[in-house]
C-alpha cells in the first residue's frame, strides 16, 4: 500500500514507514557517517526522507540530492548552535537534532515557503528525541528512524496549514532552552570558504568505534612504511583524548562487538593486517584469539589531555630495538575526493558483496553515481530493493 | 487498509494511525480531563490505544477497560514521580509522560511480560517529547496523539523482542536525569486508601482553562442559592494562586480562545447565567459584548500566595449592598459519582447533540455504559465512526 521502497527487503510501503525503517537500518551496524557540527550522524536521518519521497513523488535525482543537501545543513547548523551541551545532558543529537535534519529535507522536496518551513521545524521541535541511555540496544538505531519519519511527518502537515510556535528554537522555553545547555546562536550564514557541512562530513573506514580510527590508521601508515606485523612486537602506546578512556578502552573484549569499542585490540589487529573494514573482522573467535590477548598486554593506552577525540598517536617499540611514531587526524574531511571517493567505494562493495551479490552491488554504485542526472530514482531504489 | 476507526470521520485505518489522530482531535479542543498526579491530561494518550488495538485485536469491552486503567495508572505513577519540575522545565507532560501511558496500555492489551514491559517503557522513554512553548498552536494536540502512536509502538516492538535499556527511568543519565529535575521515585505499591490515580482523575464541565472552574462553580452557587444575576452586580473580587495571572487573565479578551483564558471574562459569563459548559458560548460575540466589557470593569482579581492552582473564592457586591462569598476547590475527585455521571453524561450529550444528532450519541452513551460486558468494541466504534 505503497510507492517506497523498504531497502533490501524486496517489499514497499507508504513513505513514514519507509523512513522509519529505512533510517533504523542505516545505523543499526554503526558503520555510517559522521559530522562534528551535528556531534552526529548527518545521513541516517536525512537519506531515508528524500528517498521516500522521491519515490513517492517521482522526483529527479538532482531533486533527491538537493533536498540532501538541505537537510545536511539544516541538522548540522542546529548541532553547531546546540554545541556539545546537549549532547553532554544526555540527548543523542542524531535522533533529536536528526528530527530537524529530516524536517528540512522533507521542505525542500515538498517546496515549502519560508512560513511553512518555520512551521515545520516548529512541529519537528515537539518530536525531537532521543537519550544516550538507550546506547547498546536496538533503541539507539530505532532514534534514527524515528527523527527521519517525524521530520517527514512534520514537513508534511505543514505543507497542509498545520501551525506551530516559529520561533520554537531560541525563543522563551524553545528547545535550547529546555534542552540545549550552552546553546549560542549563529552563524547562519554561508561561510564563504568550506561553510557547507556536508563538505565536512566524516567516514568510517574501520567498522569499530570512530574514536580508534586516528589510532588504526596511523598503525596502517607505519605497517605500510616499514613492513612491521605483530610478531615484532615488543610494546605500543596509544596517546588520546581521555575521553578514549570511557567509551572505546574495553580492556579484555569478549565478542566482536566488544572489540568495536576496545582500543587496544583494534590496534592489535591492525598491526596484524587484519582487515579492520570489514564487519566480520569484529568476530567473537577475534575478541577471544590468544595472539591479539597477548599483544594487548604488551599494548598501553596513555591519554593526553591536550588531543582533541578524533587525534590519535602511536609509537612501536619493535623487537630488534627500532622506535616507529606516528600520528593521524581523523577529524580533518577529505582533501582528494578521488582517494575518498576510492575508499568509499570498496567500503560499499565489502559490504554489499556477501550480501546481494557483485551484480546487485554494481547497478546500485552505479545509479547512485549517475544520480545527478537522472530522471528519477526509480532505478536505484529498484536496484536497492 | 485496517480495522481501526478514525472518530467520527467514517473512516478506518491502521492501529497507529488511529491511535495517532484520535489521540490529537481528543486534545484539540482543551477540553478533556485532568489528573494532578500527571501534571497533565489522561485519558488523551491512554484511549485512543486501547481504542485502537481494541479493534486490531477484537478484544472484549472489559480488556480495553483493564488496560486504560493500567494505562492511567502508569501515567500518574511516573508524572507523580516526576512531580512538576519537569512541567516546569518546558515539557508539555501529556507528550512526555503520556508516552508511557499509552505504552502502559498496549503493554497490557499486547500481554507481554515483565521483562518486556521494561523494554517497552525503555523504547517509549527515548520517544518521550513535547515542548509546553508550542501551546497555542496546533502542535499542542499533536503531542497527545504522537504519545499515543509512540506508546503503541514502543510497546509493540517490545512484544516482537526489541531491546531497550530497562532502567531507564531512574537509572544514569535516564529520562529523569535528563527530562526531570526534582524526580524521586515512589511510590511504586498501591495504597490502601485511594491510591489508584484514575479515581482522582477530574473533568472539565466549562469549556475554559481548568484554572477558571473554581470561581465559576463558586458563582454558579451564588447564583442558584440567591438568584442574583449580572445586572445587580456592583463589584466582585475573585481570589486565586498568583499563577492564574500568567495562566488565565487575559485582560480584554477579543476572541473566543482567549474568553478560554479570561478569568474576569468567565466570572462575569458565569453570573450572567451564559451557558460556560457550551462551546459555542466561547465565541467572539461574546468576547466582544458590552455588558461583558463593562462587567469586567467591575471585577478585580486578588492574588493569594496560600491558595492553591484549584482552588477559588468569590465575593460579590450587590447593588443593593448585599455581599455574598463562596469557595469552591477544583482539585477534590468527585464523590458522588452518579452525580458525576449526570454531569458527565450531560456534557457529553450538549457537545455530541449539534454534531451527530441524539440518536447516535445515545448509541455512543449506551456502548460506553455497557462497556464492562461486551464482547467486544465493534458497536461501540460503529457508532462513533
Amino acid at each position: 500500500s505503497g510507492k517506497c521502497t523498504i531497502v533490501g527487503r524486496g517489499a514497499k510501503t507508504i513513505a513514514s514507514h519507509a523512513a522509519l525503517i529505512n533510517g533504523s537500518t542505516s545505523h543499526a551496524l554503526d558503520y555510517d557517517d559522521v559530522n562534528r557540527r551535528l556531534h552526529g550522524h548527518p545521513t541516517v536521518t536525512v537519506a531515508p526522507v528524500v528517498l521516500a519521497l522521491g519515490e513517492h513523488m517521482g522526483a529527479s535525482g538532482r531533486t533527491v540530492l538537493d533536498a540532501f543537501v538541505v537537510g545536511t545543513e539544516v541538522a548540522c547548523l542546529i548541532g553547531s548552535m546546540a554545541g556539545n551541551g546537549h549532547y553532554a545532558a544526555g540527548f543523542h543529537a542524531t535522533g533529536t537534532i536528526g528530527t530537524f535534519g529530516a524536517t528540512g529535507a522533507a521542505a525542500k522536496m515538498l517546496g515549502l515557503d519560508s512560513e511553512q518551513t518555520r512551521h515545520a521545524l516548529g512541529i519537528a521541535a515537539s518530536q525531537a528525541a532521543g537519550l544516550k541511555s538507550n546506547f547498546g540496544t536496538m533503541t539507539k538505531p530505532l532514534h534514527a528512524g524515528k527523527a527521519a519519519m517525524n521530520g517527514l511527518m512534520a514537513a508534511r502537515l505543514a505543507a497542509r496549514g498545520f501551525t506551530s510556535n516559529d520561533s520554537i528554537i531560541e525563543g522563551p522555553q524553545g528547545i535550547a532552552d529546555v534542552m540545549m545547555p550552552g546553546f549560542t546562536s549563529g552563524p547562519a550564514t554561508p561561510h564563504p570558504k568550506g561553510y557547507y557541512s556536508v563538505e565536512q562530513t566524516l567516514f568510517k573506514y574501520h567498522a569499530a568505534c570512530y574514536l580508534t580510527h586516528a589510532s588504526i590508521e596511523a598503525i596502517n601508515a607505519l605497517r605500510s612504511e616499514h613492513d612491521v606485523g605483530l610478531d615484532e612486537l615488543k610494546s605500543m602506546t596509544l596517546f588520546g583524548n581521555p575521553g578514549h578512556a570511557t567509551v572505546c578502552n574495553i580492556p579484555n573484549p569478549k565478542t566482536g562487538l566488544e572489540v568495536k569499542f576496545s582500543i587496544r585490540h583494534c590496534a592489535a589487529m591492525a598491526l596484524d593486517g587484519a582487515d579492520t573494514s570489514a564487519l566480520e573482522t569484529f568476530n567473537d573467535a577475534n575478541a577471544n584469539a590468544a595472539k591479539y590477548d597477548e599483544a594487548r598486554s604488551k599494548i598501553t593506552f596513555e591519554p593526553v589531555e591536550s588531543m582533541h577525540s578524533m587525534e590519535g598517536r602511536v609509537a612501536i617499540e619493535l623487537a630488534d630495538g627500532r622506535v616507529l611514531e606516528q600520528s593521524y587526524d581523523a577529524s580533518i574531511p577529505a582533501q582528494d575526493l578521488n582517494e575518498q571517493a576510492a575508499k568509499l567505494t570498496a567500503k560499499f562493495q565489502s559490504l554489499c558483496h556477501p550480501a546481494i551479490g557483485a551484480e546487485r552491488s554494481n547497478m546500485i554504485h552505479q545509479q547512485v553515481m549517475n544520480l545527478e542526472s537522472a530522471d528519477s530514482i526509480d532505478a536505484l531504489m529498484k536496484a536497492a530493493q
